[in-house]
């Protein structure tokens, strides 16, 4: 460059011909440079927008992998605060450890959640899983449901929305409260035919769920079909397999897997060859949903239940009741070691309410100063759950009742002193369906020093435990509702949209078939609590 | 000064006569100039020197003030998760609030305390209380003693020896197992005649505790006195009155006020006349202490107890259980403005274990599904303690028993319901002493649909409050001890100094006069629950 003037005239001139677009004036030597000039300036342009192209890609990507975050749910049904006393102490005594060393669950308390739903203070399943799946309190039965019956969209669907991966594990039938209320809306929790229906996507959102591992195939069989409990004769099988991967088929998403006709075994009870432990399932399903989301923006959201620990405690059964929680604190070994791998991901375990007031410690003569004991050795003794042992002496027909009865009670229950009245009661008959099974929880509650006050549930407050990616806004004391409103700011979700596309057109899907209500009385424990077909 | 070599040469002269002490052939207008040059200098010396001083002064008290720390620690004997929920709802019930308007606790929970003894997963009150004041787990009734019988340093005695002052408020005997756990040392919580004397400081490190409230002067009283519940002779409240102002006296520390013979009255039968409240006891022992402390650098260590709280669900009594922890809520507000206004200030609210096995929910019958329901009213009508009710009814001996019962249970229990069983049974003699207290109780309990599983104390995990400075520190699940650990770390406390003390010359004060254990049987529920003199 010149710093003459003429120099400064013909720069002035180069420019203002660029600026103009006239070239016409300029001669070919500066032309030629002009050439290279453009060239360069293109080149170094392509560069760079090039560069800012794949800076701006790699910006997002990282961006949305730093905003890809997964939420892994544990509810431990019916698990209250005495239970997890009991679960550590059981799991201290049958591991050998000191008293200080302490359980897996332990180690991630951060608060408590206030259990009442919006017809009681004492929750059902139904209103407490629709509290941490819609953010919100219904009234007792309600799956999914806003307390005027309308459907709420959920954490699981909202999920679904924006990308997110889904998935259900549960021990119990997948069309129980909790499991459905993530995944359907019914004004009941008895309508089970239909919320089998809406979990393989016959409703207004189509298949929500990516993953689905438990029991419960036989709301899944037409009533034909033997070992089915449908009200009708649909065969949602069939059409369940044209939306996922049945068991022993491709093994990758979306998969169903339902082992038991109805609930899983009870963890005392279950064979491991012919079916798997919560803690598998657990591992398949985030191996799953790991492996899918590997490539993803989006993470996934799985919702784990222990569902059973509250069955056995609604039956009084407390060696079952502990095998159950030990099923539960294997997963929630895994899934931390998962979490401890995976920093944009969240681990929360929580219960929907107590369940059947346990106490550790019980007064078996009310004159006599209670003894502040327990004896964890009899309860280790127990090889089978009351529930089963109930139904086999239920249903032996065989001669010599009252020896198998005996030699029950010292084979399964590791019981020797029992009584001649209780061989007594255990060989007449009950009217009452539970008697036995109740009888037979009693026998190693009370030896145990066990307590309990109901069949049914309580409304203490139940522990919430959280590890990773910030549980710490969960510290302290919250009603329910705040699980899933952590857990719609965590995935940025939007529940309202859902709620309006499920409410579109005064729908009545949540509604459709639920003729008679008195069909599923209350009073039927056992289809509450229990496998009529294991 | 000059700037020529002469100027400058005189200069280095005069240095070097300065710095040599030699004077003799300095010029007289030069000797003026320094004498001038001194003057200044040593004034500036001495200004220097006073501010660094007044500096120093003012850092110093700083630092003081600033680690001038107060403890207040709230313990609810007996107060389980359950009785959160219970207290909560009933407080939500009586004051019309909805159920999202939390408790005072709720508002500070940070996590829960594991409350077994080194003698079993069931604690009692002396263990717990000593877990909390030595830091240390010990044997059910060791009061402020390892599991080997020796004294071990209390929380109350490391402070006392640092200059913090000392107050212990409760509503039991002064001499029960929590206030004794902090004040005293003995192999038996029921040495209380033992444990009275120490607390006057008649042990090897004098008076330690500054400011007592509470009930209990039976056992400051010699046995040949009315009233007194000591087994021997010796008038301690003679010796009292030389360590302490008792009360109508002086009011100002060292201060005792004990209220009642026996325990305080329940909350549900307190005459306000006549005994103050746990709040007014404790705002009181705030206020003096407070003042006491207000121009020193050091706090000091409150214990306050609602001691009641367990011994009304020793009784399975609900209504009065609901009473006491009314009144701790009423404490618990109090003191949260304390310390609102103290940032110095941290006040924890723990439980040394729960007692009953309270359960929010019962079956009454065990042939239906239970009712998930609660009725707070049921309680609400309730104008006395089942214990103070079945003492009356016990002690009636007059004509028309019959019809004083049912009178009793209309007006005091509020229940018109009662069978003609109820009053058979209330009217015949009982061998049992407390069959009519516990009889009674559950005529409310079992109307309210409340469970209990024992008169005695059960291990679950109790809930943990703490608010105010290094309140955060306490969040999580932890062992009992870790309170007493956090209080040693918050006032820089040292135990192992006083345990030292304590221990000196093979000392056996904590043993001294405990010939029979047995005549304080365990057996003897009156005596650890109840009064047998109000």
């Amino acid at each position: 460059m010149s710093n003459s003037r003429a120099g400064s005239q013909n720069r002035d001139d180069e420019e203002n011909a660029q600026l103009l677009n006239e070239q016409s004036y300029i001669e070919p030597n500066v032309k030629q440079k002009k050439k290279k000039f453009f060239a360069v300036a293109i080149g170094a342009f392509l560069i760079t927008v090039s560069l800012a192209a794949i800076i701006f890609e790699i910006s997002s990507l990282l961006y949305a992998r730093k905003n890809k975050r997964n939420v892994i749910l544990l509810i431990s049904d019916g698990f209250g605060p005495a239970s997890e006393t009991f679960g550590r102490s059981y799991y201290q005594f049958v591991n050998d450890l000191p008293w200080d060393q302490i359980a897996p669950l332990d180690k991630m308390l951060v608060g408590t959640s206030r259990t009442r739903s919006s017809s009681s203070l004492v929750t059902d399943s139904a209103a407490g899983a629709t509290a941490f799946s819609c953010a919100i309190k219904t009234y007792n039965a309600g799956i999914g449901v806003h307390p005027d019956q309308t459907p709420c969209g959920t954490i699981l669907e909202s999920a679904k929305a924006k990308g997110i991966l889904t998935g259900l594990v549960v021990t119990s039938r997948i069309t129980h409260a909790t499991p459905a209320s993530f995944s359907a809306h019914v004004i009941n929790r008895n309508m089970e035919s239909e919320i089998a229906a809406q979990q393989i996507g016959d409703y207004p959102l189509g298949r929500q769920v990516d993953l689905m591992f438990g029991g419960g195939r036989c709301y899944f069989l037409g009533n034909s079909t033997e070992g089915s409990c449908r009200t009708d004769t649909r065969d949602v099988m069939s059409d369940a397999k044209k939306q996922f991967h049945y068991l022993n088929a491709i093994r990758s998403l979306p998969i169903l897997g339902l082992f038991t006709l109805d609930h899983m075994s009870y963890e005392i009870d279950r064979d491991p060859a012919t079916e798997p432990s919560l803690k598998e399932m657990s591992a398949k399903a985030i191996e799953l949903l790991t492996k899918a989301t590997e490539d993803s923006d989006k993470g996934f959201f799985l919702m784990i239940e222990g569902s059973r620990i509250d069955m056995a405690a609604h039956s009084n059964d407390a060696p079952t009741h502990a095998h159950e929680i030990s099923a539960y604190y294997e997963t929630i070994d895994h899934v931390r070691e998962y979490v401890d791998n995976h920093p944009n991901t969240v681990m929360i375990s929580v219960s929907d309410h107590e369940t059947g007031g346990l106490a550790l410690s019980r007064q078996n003569d009310i004159a006599k100063y209670p003894q502040y004991q327990w004896f964890p050795e009899i309860l280790q003794r127990v090889n089978m759950s009351s529930y089963l042992l109930a139904k086999k002496i239920n249903e032996y027909n065989e001669k010599d009742k009252v020896e198998f009865i005996k030699n029950s009670i010292r084979e399964e229950l590791g019981i020797d002193d029992f009584t001649e009245d209780d061989v007594k009661y255990l060989s007449k008959p009950e009217e009452f369906e539970m008697a036995y099974e109740y009888y037979l929880s009693n026998m190693t509650s009370a030896r145990a020093l066990i307590g309990w006050s109901t069949h049914g549930h309580t409304a203490v407050d139940v522990n919430l435990y959280a590890h990773g990616m910030n549980a710490e806004k969960l510290a302290g004391n919250h009603e329910n509702t705040h699980i899933g409103d952590f857990i719609i700011d965590f995935l940025g979700l939007d529940l309202s949209s859902i709620t309006l596309l499920l409410n579109k057109d005064n729908s009545s899907f949540h509604l459709s078939n639920y003729k008679d209500i008195s069909q599923f009385n209350i009073d039927n424990l056992a289809h509450y609590h229990h496998g009529h077909q294991l």
